[in-house]
Parts: C-alpha cells; structure tokens; sequence
C-alpha cells in the first residue's frame, strides 16, 4: 500500500457477474483478472461463495481463486455469505473475504435468508475458524455493512443502526468494516457524517473502505468526499456492471475507468496504468455480448494532452 | 437569493438546444420554462442572441426572453458572443448576459472567431452600453471563462492565464467571472484549486457561479467540491442535453435532475421541487423526438420514504 495513495478494489468478477444473466466463460474471467492485474489493480474480488445453484454464473469460484492466487502481488478477495463459505474461500486460499451484513434487517432476510442474530452466529462462528489458522495463511476478514446508506425495502436506515453494527463486527472479531451504498441512496453529506461517525466508533483504522452504486450518478461525488474524510480503499466495476438482484432499482458500481481517471488527474497514486485498464474493457465486451458496459471516460477518451504515467494531476498550475 | 443554500441556473434552453440538430418549436421552450420556473427553479439561461444562420436553434431568443420576463421571480439570462448580442439582449431586458471568454485562444478563435484582445473590446463596449442605463434597468454582466480547465484543441490551460483573464475581466467591468468546464476535462482536485486561485485574485464574491460538463462521468463530484469551495451557483442542463460544437467529443452539461437530487437530498435549499422537476423532462421529450436524455435519476427514481419537502438532508442520523 506504501506506493499508492488510493486502493481501487475491482469488484466486477463478483458483483458484476453475480447480477446479469449470462454465465462468463470461466477462461474469459481468467483473462479479465488477468489484465487487469497487469494494469496494476492492486485487488479484485473474483467471486463469491455461494451454492451454485443460486448463482451459477460464479459456480467456477474455487478455480478463480486458484488462478488468481498465482498472478504475483495481486490480492485476491471474495465475498462469503456465511460460515460454509468462509471455509470454502479458506480452503480455496483467498487472501480477504468479505461478508455481507445488510443493516436492514428486511434485506437480510431477503439477501442472505438471515435475522441479524443469524448473521452475527455465522461470523463468530468464521472468527473461530480464522483463530485456528497460522498467522500467515489467515485471510483477512472484513465485515460490509450493506445497505447502510437507505434500503429499497426498508426505506432510510438510520444511522446509530449502522455504528452499533460496525461496533459489534469488530467486537465479534472482524478486522475491519466497510460501508456498503447497495442501493445508490447514498449523497455526499451522509457519506461525510456516517464515515466520521462510524470511524469515531471503531478507529479510523477499522474503516478504510467503502463500496459505492452510481444508481442515481451521485457515486463519484460520494467517492470523493469519502477520501476527503480519509477513506483509502474504494470498489468500483469494470464497465459499472453489477448491482444487487435483491434491492429492485438498484443499478451497477461506480465504474472502474471513471473512478481511476478521477484519482489519476487529482494526481492520486493508484499504481493503475490508464490506458492498459480502459483496453481491459475489450475483454469483458467480448465476452458478454449485448451486455449494457458503462463509463463516461471510454466514451470520452483522455483529455488532450494528458500524459501517460508519471502525472502529479492534471492542470496543475504552470 | 436568501432563501435558498444554491442556486441552480439551468442552461438546457440554451447550451442545450444550440447543441442537438433539432429546433425546438417556440412554443415548447415557453412550455418547458415555465413548468421548471414553477418547479422553482430560479434562474434559467433562456437562449444566446447569434445570428440566426449561425444558431437557427437559439432564432426565437428574444421572443423567449420577452415571455420568460413574465414569468414572477425568473431571473432570464441569456448569453452573448459580441456586443450586438448584448445591444439585443438589453433590448430584449434580459436580467443578466453572460460573455464567454475562451481562455484557449485557439478554442476563441473556433467558437467566436475573435482573439482575446478582440474578445475583450467587446466587453469593454458592452460595460459603456451598460454604463448608459438607469441602475435599475442595468443587466448582470458576467464574463465567463470557457475551456479554464483545459480544451480540446489545446489540451491543459496554465492556471495562471485563467487567473489573468479573471482579473482582466473584472478589471474591464464585468460585474462577475464564471468558470466554465466547456470540454469536460476538470477534475476536484483541479476545481478546488482554480476556485482558490481564481478567488484569492478578484474576490470570493467576483467568482459564485461553475459550469460543468459530465464528459468523463466527473461533473457531481466536480460539483460538490465548488460548494465546498463556496461556489453557491451551479449551472446544469435538464437532461444533460447539450456540449460544446466546437469542442469535439465535448458531451453533455451536468444533468439538472441529479444535480437537484443531490443537494437535496444533502439538505441544501435549491426552492426546487424535485418531483415536479423531474415531471418537467416529460415536456422536452415530447418535443424532442428520439433526442437522448441523460441522468440516473429520473430512471432510478427517489428512494424508498425520501420525503417530499421540508427535508433536512436524507439519512440524517435517528
């Protein structure tokens, strides 16, 4: 992390997968990870550890994980609904895995068929597991607090729901938490308040990242004022695919391409090469036929004029 | 302007419609500018007053000033290339002209084909003609910096030379400077510098207004860090129709409706309502036949158990 300003977290071999129809040859999300691993992304959520029969389009999980594991400095995560996935992902040899909490209680039971309590026993239950491995083979495990920024079922959350959630998942042995807009409620000013509050609770530490929807084209605006409030670790998806099959409405992630010129023109260190990650695109595209790719910056191109590699941001003063 | 945090300017009459093929029916403009004034949207730049056979899009530009002029409490604006414009303009009693100054000479010379130096001698005799008339008939005069954040033909724009013709403009007697993100180039960091930079020379109250393009999906985030920068007038375009023709690959103004949701849902007073503004795209569609209409929000909707009015921010702590 010492060279980059700003961890940019790739989330669409999971959450973008996870919500279209169409099943990715597992070869094709090889390649995916692959370049985009060679355009420098430091981290890609490669799948999730749930029955296949509930989403077959990431069955080939286990083999991703064993692929990317082998690509040198690339942190393989992935996402685990609950205990039996966490051992699944374990045993597959993931470096991180993520567990959803959604903090409404509706969505939840929607999402991963849980109460709160039963989500809460299934991560006692991972912690007990990750304290039974050597030091060095444990993955970190963070605790996403979904749906934290307003539910599509619930309607507003409110907000000392999300800081006793984010309290009792560290208490319960998660190393950190994340903030998780699953919905695309989230605006700027709840961003900066639930950030300062939730890190006022749990250490500036415990929460360094934050994973944001552009349902209603606010996320890059979200994204920035969560770095002003000191956040260093934000998902995106390739092409904005993805979302949630669980919260109608909701459309995809901010998009890989537009948050990383975003960070690269303020002259943030993302150890991403530009140019190489907007060629990835080709491979999702080909690979998906009559798939819906967002991005304004593909669309646009790069500024006239602006560098390739080594920029301390664009427009600075001459 | 007491009532409200920020006023939201809506150009989409102009910088919209110079920029899409089709022409709107005269009656179809008063249409759409009166329901979004009777949404409350405070000021609306209504046309530019070019020759006709330069912008057959903009030809009824009087006739819409004179009729928006009947409208109670709509601040009109209108833009002007050159001093005959504003001579128009101030007949037509417009409430405010705003003057684009190219800060890329090569971009002035495309869109107005004037130099600088030709750029600011029509100023200067717009400020005489200004200087004729009785205070309380005198139109706002705004010189507003175009391609400040970089441009399309010339790439990065020194930031010293938007500093300069800031001052220049202010010096000349423009009662305000504007800066304009015409290519869609600008990124926070960017903004909040030239905000400064620009403020620190002629004053914060010299500089209140941006113009920002959503080219590279930046434009909200772009926006929120002028607020908190101080900018208190952002210009958006229903729909995000518009862009700049001289500007290639240049598209849309950032998007009126998830402008409005945004700080809105931030709890800050636009006088907008926001379910009759997204009801006033219906009018644009129906007299734009087949004409692309961009933004997330009208499609996403509001979320679930967003109040209507007398909201004080969304997701405010329970």
């Amino acid at each position: 992390m010492s060279s980059i300003d700003i961890l940019v977290s790739e989330v669409g071999p999971r959450d973008g997968l996870q919500n279209i129809k169409a099943i990715m040859p597992t070869e094709a999300k090889k390649a995916w990870i692959k370049a985009e691993a060679e355009a420098g992304v430091p981290e890609i959520e490669v799948g999730s550890f749930v029955p296949p029969k509930l989403l077959p389009q990431l069955a080939d999980t286990a083999e991703i994980v064993k692929y990317a594991r082998s690509i040198p400095g690339l942190v393989v995560a992935a996402l685990v609904p609950n205990f039996k996935g966490a051992g699944n992902a374990i045993k597959a040899g993931v470096h991180k895995i993520t567990l959803p909490l959604s903090v409404s209680e509706t969505h939840s039971l929607a999402n991963l068929n849980k109460t709160h309590e039963q989500v809460f026993a299934e991560v006692q239950k991972i912690v007990e597991l990750l304290n039974t491995l050597p030091v060095d083979q444990r993955p970190g495990f963070e605790g996403s607090l979904s749906t934290a920024f307003g539910c599509t079922l619930e309607g507003g959350i409110p907000e000392k729901k999300v800081v006793e959630m984010a309290v009792r998942l560290i208490e319960f042995g998660c190393d950190e938490v994340g903030l998780s807009d699953t919905t695309g409620y989230a605006n700027p000013a709840q961003i900066r308040r639930l950030i300062s509050l939730v890190r006022a609770e749990v250490g500036d530490d415990k929460l360094q990242g934050i994973h944001l929807h552009n349902t209603r084209g606010l996320g890059l605006a979200n994204a920035v004022v969560a770095l002003e409030e000191g956040i260093t670790t934000v998902d995106a998806s390739l092409g904005g695919l993805g979302g949630c099959p669980f919260a109608p409405g909701a459309s995809g992630n901010i998009v890989t391409e537009d948050l990383v010129f975003m960070l690269d023109a303020m002259g943030l260190k993302t150890g991403i090469d530009l140019d190489k990650l907007l060629r990835v695109r080709d491979i999702v595209i080909a690979a998906l036929p009559g798939e819906v790719m967002h991005g304004f910056t593909p669309d646009a191109g790069l500024p006239k004029g602006y560098g390739a590699g080594g920029r301390a941001g664009w427009g600075v003063a001459e």
